[in-house]
């Protein structure tokens, strides 16, 4: 059988990812481990978010896994460095992939970035932007009530538009041209953002670009799926598995298939 | 000073990937190589593109680079493989970028590809799309008559339009929502392509796309440039330098430094 790849986020925000590396790595089987008992990650001390971090790497491990993702901004800007030192198996975060399809999209090299407290407050975005590219202006705001949308399902909710409008009116006085959407919960309220901000500014997706970046990272590794079978995929979560799999398949859809869903509670926390 | 990027072409076309470097990498300097004496390399024998390569891959190893781009695709499709085997120094091609890129691109996952006829022919497009994504629909042309257009210089003349139209009309009738612009000389043509097949199509660039790969690569390896100096360029060419420089001047603009350009025509051909 295909080693895996092992996608961990604090929630529910980290399929986003998993559906994305579904439609561009049909072939690719996924783990999934979501903390939702200990969500949100946002606004918890960055030790905590480090220690959660290596511990749901710890299980996922044992699944013998040919990649990791963390699924979540605010564990990459926590802990991405020494979960890399943990293991010999490839780390992928959802930091730099942003970074880099936000300065091939923005001509105007003015990019606004949202996140939860604890990303905006590491300044992982804006640091990993100006080191590639010095001269560009950055942007950033953490956006937290987002994040509690999404855990409670409700993205799909007529709550969404104030809440977004609140929360991201500044940005329309700058002259922005790329926002990235730098927690994976987000890609949940896109439609609600890229409606209220208008057509000109483009919204760079954690998800979308991080599940390309694991396609590049495979091929250049020789570690594409070698066979031409449909994978089955696992999800777990630490907290209710209703909820979480209601929003699972909402978001994943029919047409992929998740079957059978194996749901177990590992009993750290 | 810092390991240049190597990138070889079979003439100006490779010049649309290291704009790209550039604005995406712009602490990065480059080592261009140009190979106009004997443009285009579409229409050779494999073989005849496998020896070509090698010896300017020989050429710019003396540079000792820290990543070797084939900026070609008609070299990416012949010679890929043996480059690869012929040094240690990471070595990128101009079409898995650019499939990646198509298939994070297409929601309807039909895909137009057009390239030389060695492109073409080769079906690496094809195969490389379906490897990753099988249940892909696919349609291949090959546009040779592009190449001639921008090596002289014509890309911005109104010989553009009827060309484009004539070879592109077939793709007016596919259901595609994406275009794989397989030949890096096609940019030059983008806006032709894009204005007669509209905005329903996405026009996917080799070369934006190459660009990004490389950015992800060098920054897994740790490679990224670790000083904030503006790098300084070189260019060469095996043919003529003088239109080789107008269109290099044109293409690349005067925002970014290039200064001083060297020329200098290798004795090999």
């Amino acid at each position: 059988m295909e080693h895996p790849i092992a996608i961990l986020d604090s929630g529910v925000g980290g399929l986003t990812v998993a559906k994305e590396v579904m439609r561009q790595l049909p072939l690719e089987r996924i783990i999934y481990f979501g903390d939702t008992l200990r969500a949100p990650y946002g606004p918890r001390p960055s030790e905590e978010v480090r220690l959660f971090t290596k511990q749901i790497v710890s299980y996922l491990l044992q699944y013998d896994p040919k990649m990791i993702v963390i699924a979540c901004n605010t564990a990459t800007a926590a802990a991405l460095d020494e979960i890399k030192a943990m293991t010999d198996v490839p780390v992928v975060g959802v930091i730099q992939p942003g970074v880099r399809a936000a300065i091939k999209r923005s001509m105007k090299g003015a990019i606004g970035v949202i996140g939860t407290e604890g990303t905006i407050k590491s300044r992982s975005y804006e640091q990993a932007l100006k080191r590639i590219a010095p001269h560009l202006q950055v942007y950033s705001k953490a956006c937290p009530e987002f994040v509690t949308l999404v855990e409670q399902g409700l993205y799909r909710s007529s709550k969404c538009k104030p809440v977004v409008e609140r929360a991201l009116h500044e940005f329309k006085q700058l002259d922005i041209d790329t926002l990235i959407l730098g927690c994976t919960h987000y890609p949940f309220l896109a439609d609600a953002i890229s409606a209220f901000l208008g057509p000109e500014v483009e919204l760079i997706s954690s998800a979308e670009e991080t599940a390309r970046e694991v396609s590049t990272l495979l091929y250049h590794r020789g570690q594409l799926a070698s066979t031409l079978e449909m994978p089955v995929h696992q999800f777990f979560c630490s907290g209710d598995p209703v909820l979480f799999q209601k929003i699972a398949r909402e978001w994943l859809g029919d047409e992929i298939q998740v079957n059978p869903v194996v749901w177990q509670i590992p009993r750290f926390a």
